[in-house]
């Protein structure tokens, strides 16, 4: 159960990533679906299936449009549900879940929505509809994987990027074979949500940059890339260049015909991510004896110098983020959305293992604090029992700041860190990047988090220095339920890019 | 500026209906447009003129759809927008904002969406558009509006049911006129969103109920009713009946075609309210005298008498309600989004004046917060200056809560009053009547609105009494900021009808 | 019984027009409407109130879309139709189509389409839904057409623009009184559809052109105009220039707030046409008398000088058309879809009684052809009996030649006169004015319009010279069916404007 | 270049098909795509790869709405077209061609859609597009199709049901060497447009019935069942039974995840048709030599025994069929668009080889005749000259007669064979099944073929004999040009079933 709609699918969503199933989430008619798209967009992005339902108005009085009424219910999710539906009788309720369920699972997964009248609960199925089972993997072309094996095996430096689709199908191991028996150096694709790869492996290089210009630079010197699991790209801000660095042809693995259809560059291959991983680790040659292995130099890199905080000082995001990092246990899942210190989150912060690591392949706001509740309950319901860790701004507490009530209510083992800059730092980048400086607007108000986290029923600290921040993150994983952590930070406009 | 887009649009409606002018008001892409369509559903059935604006990415790249791209940007608002465009130029971004203007004012009044890639800032104008004026009231067909005179002059006992846009239209006066020269009883529509009649008036009957039967019987015995400005009708639980009672005929004035049509029973005159008053005012015979005014009985019915508190127990809805009233000036602007005590406000709080109360049109939870916001700085800029008092169930206080720190920032005189019952009361008194007593999931968790209000920077309190409650809303009018003032009432599940 | 569905819904919308009531149009699922979505795009452009009904597959099978399903039925309309439903159960189709009937015919009309499944007419109805009348006219805000009116009468030098909503609503009368007593010229908006004026009145001036800067030149000189009844303005190429002339101030006055909306330049009224005339009339003041009435100098001039056939020469269309209305009867119905000699036409043929011409307000081929099977049946069950000539071009014929079988099967008198010139002369002036000559394509090929005539069962002619089509029209007139008359003309390109 | 839009999308399909290539097509604005949407539904069925392109109003007006406008371009196609687009600026016109390319020929492919204003054409580029390549097949998930080979070879009594897209995929090779190792019954899909497998092969069966009840009838005592390349199933009349004999489990194997989504039956792989053929063949175990191939003994069965005509009399559709495939080459592309007497067809003409049959996949009239354009353009581009038969319903012929003048301008040796039995015997029969006999407007008005042919520029005949129509054909075959041959046949309403 959960305040708002918004709530509600983040947290289907976490648990369905963190279970690796379909969820089944239901809202409120018109208001409720409404006050959720943007989680349903991001559970598009996310490929969770998910299957959304809403009531409709009784069929007795929908002609009239009563109060309440979602007029024209399968218009609204259109962008961004596979399927939306509203059954043309109540009779065919039961067939339909059948067809959504099939639909959300089908690559590439994702949300579908049904609308379902009041009253269609209370009129006799047609008949039990048939358990079907459907695919959930697309395997290759048998000529054009061998064709881009053909191409990886002759390239003279060749380059990984791999995408959040490999850690979605756990594929982290295959991930690793043909990065070693290659030999290439592996960068994960820009944001992306679910880290493909292990950030400590010698062969990482970190993330991709979100602009074309600087992602081709990044590139430079490299004959071959190839994308596996993510778009080509995901680009954010607006920075002129090519699109890939002179010389480099790229390949695309994608489970996904749109994704495929929209990249600007490269050749592409329909198939599962990590299908495609074991189809080419079988098929290039294997380059990796000759080429010692690198040390991994620069991972994501951190932006300047983090100012060692004096005491009485303010931290800065680095510091906070290294010192939660240094109390928790190495098994404990982080969730991210703070978008102007993330730099700092991956530097200080590098995953390691698989599945331990989520935020939301949309950049929408209002995601993660939701979805928090819905991996921890994935955690409490798996018996892995990890503690999830929550570093959220300031700015995007707010955004789902109700789901706080769900995770207190269920007693979750949820760290909330706020890292409290006060002020939308993200946006000031981007205006800089854009020559805007000085856009009213982008300071927060005075805002009290730990009333907030009380006030909706979880444990509250504001902390300042390190030793206070070690203190209250030991209190926090010794509770039951979920902890609000308020740390001012020194507020800096990074640089975007 | 709101911290959550849901929050940004109900202020601009609330700004836009107590000025009397429209309002633009600027999401953030396709996020921002998502969060807040549950708010432009409400603004769309408030009738309330908004050009709604969000970004899109750059035109340069949004082939690719980039990372918060709003694909498709004229699908999500459909059912709901009256005009929903991206420019297929920049160079007309301008000329599109008057064309926006244009459609939003017009009769019906709505909400309007523009999407605007980023880039088109920079780019020049196509020439300035011309500043173009459009109709904001339709007159009746002449023949048309006569016949419904002789009918009404011709009915033996005529009855009146006002609507919501003769309210919008300042037209308090005519409706008075009008009703008084027919010597009828005057019913508000069913869930009213704005009075349209001062329900003081010796001939006010109070509001219809919103089910089909049950409304029926509230008008046995007329033989000819109008409905001015309202749907026909506006229903919420489905209790079979006929739409009239035996033997009366339905007239229905409306400036909204679509009204017109979905409307079960009736024959519809399309015309502005306040010139359908002035029109039949004109014509209609004068049949007062012949008829003493009635002492106005029953309004709305409050529910089986309060309990009248001993000292020491919880009160009753009512009783906040009345004690509340008692306290603030006569010239106070009241606010409400608590459904299952509404009954006990309109009994304990008759409105007397225009202007003077607000809810949303859609019953859609989330509007009423935020749109105090724009009501009280309307207030402000208008020199009026007058109080608002909120009155927003604990289930209902959750859905834009981010809208507090708005309301703390700009340092606004509200007061928002929870009842607390610990429940969804209204889904309680829903599931009751379709025989489903026992749904899991209605009681709220622990939740304190009194941290919740402080920790978004406002005054807050906690008052259990008669005099604790006078005393707490003594201070809040005494203070230049808002107030939550939280209280705890007697849970009880009110009939939904 | 049409031989394509295109047919159907244009025989339905001639019938509609020129009985002035709604029709009811048939056709097959989704493969019908497609057909036919190109004429109800025009019957909206036409503001024809058109009910068009589609079966749908039966709703035992929808969910699994069988075969001939119309697949999301409310979508494929959506653009065109005001409004598209599917009913969500079979016991609402009646009143399904009283809600249609009602959508339809309030202002502005227009075509609305239901979905049917197939079972539902085996199903109970809910009950039998209440006949209700609705407004098909709105009139003015008085405040509004007061102002209009005011400045109408300041003015200096008022212009006066029709349109076809004056001929929708049968205001020709009015239309003069307001000309005569305004003492200013009246032009016909650009593409009237229907002529709002009768074109020998001494005020008319003719029709306007279709392009900014050629309209704004025609209108130079006059301080105020006035459009009634049109779009502001029915552009078709691209020529720059401003909107209106300088010094000229624009009025509009439209009952529709999209047309309102999308205007460019002038204030704008929303009102029925006619009700605007006739409220215009009362409050204008009396100029009349001071300024001698023009002779009509220049209607839509001709292009330049006919060439004037030698016997034996091919006619020009021109010649073509002066020779058919010296034969036929004044009181004959002539309808137009031959793009390229369209000025012509209006030259040799003036219309001067109201409703004996039509076409298309779209533009689009394939209306004219199958609309005029459906006036001549209007004229005969109305009694008028009045012959219809259709001049069509040997490019429009084609689109619906179809209908042609149906005028056939019911023995219509309509003389369907092809001025054939080998080529599609409107798309060849369009080429011109772009500046892209010899675009391929553009001829047409050998094509035989009597033996097609005859196909279809129609009587079919070729003729030559004036003499030939003299004789051959006056055979057609009396014959009791359709005929079609091939005439050969000289091929010549028109300049577009 | 086609006379009407309809025409030129079925032209394109047909070409694009014959060829194995995507196609481009363009047709005139709102009114041109309206008029081929049925195309463009059945190209979507088809599974056609083509890219079909309208014009749009110049930029400098569209926010106007000026005449022609296709307003909302992206709306109208949505139900069928995989993507519609208009660039959000000229200067993306060239990579949205490269992005519409790929979408559309990546499985299942299908037909897409851009608008591009008028004047984007003489904008700069944005930049030279890079060419990309896209996968045109997907393989299966390995471990799902060994369970579907373990699932076939476990089998006591397997059945295989092809469909057509084994035809698109040039598959017949393998469908019969899949058969032949499973020794198994073969059945053709419901109403397959294109034949997966020689209907002279001895374990061929025939095609399916459209209907529930007697679907299941025929695979009664199969223990498993594998559709492979088709719809589970395409159904046409409701006739109630259970989906699959008792006892039967289903596989299914598509390209396209939402007709996997929408079966009622069957559990699907998502693969290429022919792909998963190679894949099953290579898994299952060889069963045949255990079992005699038995002899073929009912394809599709025949209605009733053909009345078998005297001299004289009128012949039956199954005479005209058989007399014709007596006298043209064995090498003779079929078309067909004569749903009454299918069966027959079948009966007379079973298919033989590769690539020479097609209809449309959706059932909607008014393809074929045009397609046939496409293919016998494609037979000529290519060097395999095959002449095409196209057998065309007398109600069907009119869907889209204008085809007949572009195969006549471009002497394309095709030869349309009318069997004209007066009426619409389809719907008659469908009416019987519904009980719903003597449904008015279904007989056709009288028409004459030949005129028609002629009057599109084709030769023409009537013939009445077995003699005369093989002197008829024999004619045709020796022509250049197109023939339309038309062809008394006895009116009889077959079964539906």
């Amino acid at each position: 159960m959960a305040l708002q709609e918004a709530s509600a699918v983040a947290i289907a969503d976490g648990y369905a990533q963190a279970t690796r199933s379909p969820a089944l989430v239901n809202v409120h008619t018109s208001a409720g679906i409404s006050n959720t798209m943007s989680n349903i967009m991001t559970a598009a992005m996310n490929h969770t299936p998910l299957i959304v339902t809403a009531g409709n108005q009784t069929r007795d009085m929908l002609l009239m449009e009563p109060w309440l009424t979602n007029v024209e219910p399968e218009m609204l999710t259109k962008p961004w549900a596979k399927w939306s539906y509203q059954p043309v009788r109540a009779a065919d309720v039961p067939a339909a879940f059948m067809r959504a369920y099939a639909i959300a699972v089908q690559p590439p997964a994702g949300p579908v929505f049904l609308s379902i009248p009041l009253d269609d609960w209370e009129q006799p199925a047609a008949s039990t509809p048939v358990l079907r089972s459907v695919a959930t993997q697309i395997g290759p072309d048998p000529e054009r994987i061998a064709d881009f094996a053909r191409r990886l095996s002759g390239a003279k430096n060749p380059v990984l990027i791999y995408g959040s689709s490999i850690a979605r199908g756990d594929g982290w191991a295959q991930a690793v074979t043909l990065a070693e028996k290659l030999g290439a150096p592996v960068w994960a694709a820009p944001s992306s949500e679910r880290p493909p790869f292990p950030e400590n492996h010698p062969q990482y290089r970190g993330g991709l940059p979100f602009a074309i210009g600087p992602l081709a630079d990044r590139l430079a010197g490299h004959d071959v890339g190839i994308v596996i699991g993510a778009p080509v790209f995901r680009y954010y801000p607006y920075v002129a260049g090519e699109y890939l660095p002179e010389g480099m042809a790229l390949l695309h693995v994608t489970d996904d015909p749109a994704e495929a259809g929209k990249a600007p560059v490269g050749d592409s291959l329909l198939c599962d991510a990590v299908l495609a991983l074991e189809g080419l680790i079988e098929r290039v040659v294997d380059r990796a004896p000759s080429k010692p292995a690198e040390v991994n130099p620069h991972r994501m890199a951190p932006h300047p110098a983090p100012l060692v905080g004096d005491p009485g000082e303010v931290m800065t995001a680095l510091e906070l983020f290294e010192t939660i990092r240094s109390v928790v246990p190495d098994a404990t899942v982080l969730m991210e959305e703070s978008p102007s210190n993330i730099a700092e989150l991956h530097t200080a912060w590098p995953i390691e293992e698989p599945d331990s690591f989520y935020t939301a392949a949309s950049g929408s706001l209002g995601w993660t604090l939701p979805a928090s509740v819905g991996v921890a309950l994935a955690e409490r319901d798996s018996g892995r029992n990890r503690p999830v860790v929550v570093m959220i701004g300031d700015g995007s507490f707010h955004y789902a700041i109700q789901a706080l009530g769900t995770a207190a209510a269920h007693r979750l083992p949820i760290l909330y860190v706020v890292p409290r800059n006060g002020e939308y730092a993200i946006l000031k980048a981007f205006a800089e990047l854009e020559d805007t400086p000085g856009v009213p607007g982008l300071d927060l108000p005075s805002l009290d988090f730990v009333a907030l986290g009380e006030g909706y029923g979880c444990a509250a600290e504001r902390a300042e220095t390190v030793t206070e921040v070690q203190v209250a993150v030991k209190a926090a994983l010794d509770r039951s339920g979920p902890t609000v952590l308020e740390v001012p930070i020194l507020p800096t406009v990074p640089p975007l890019l």
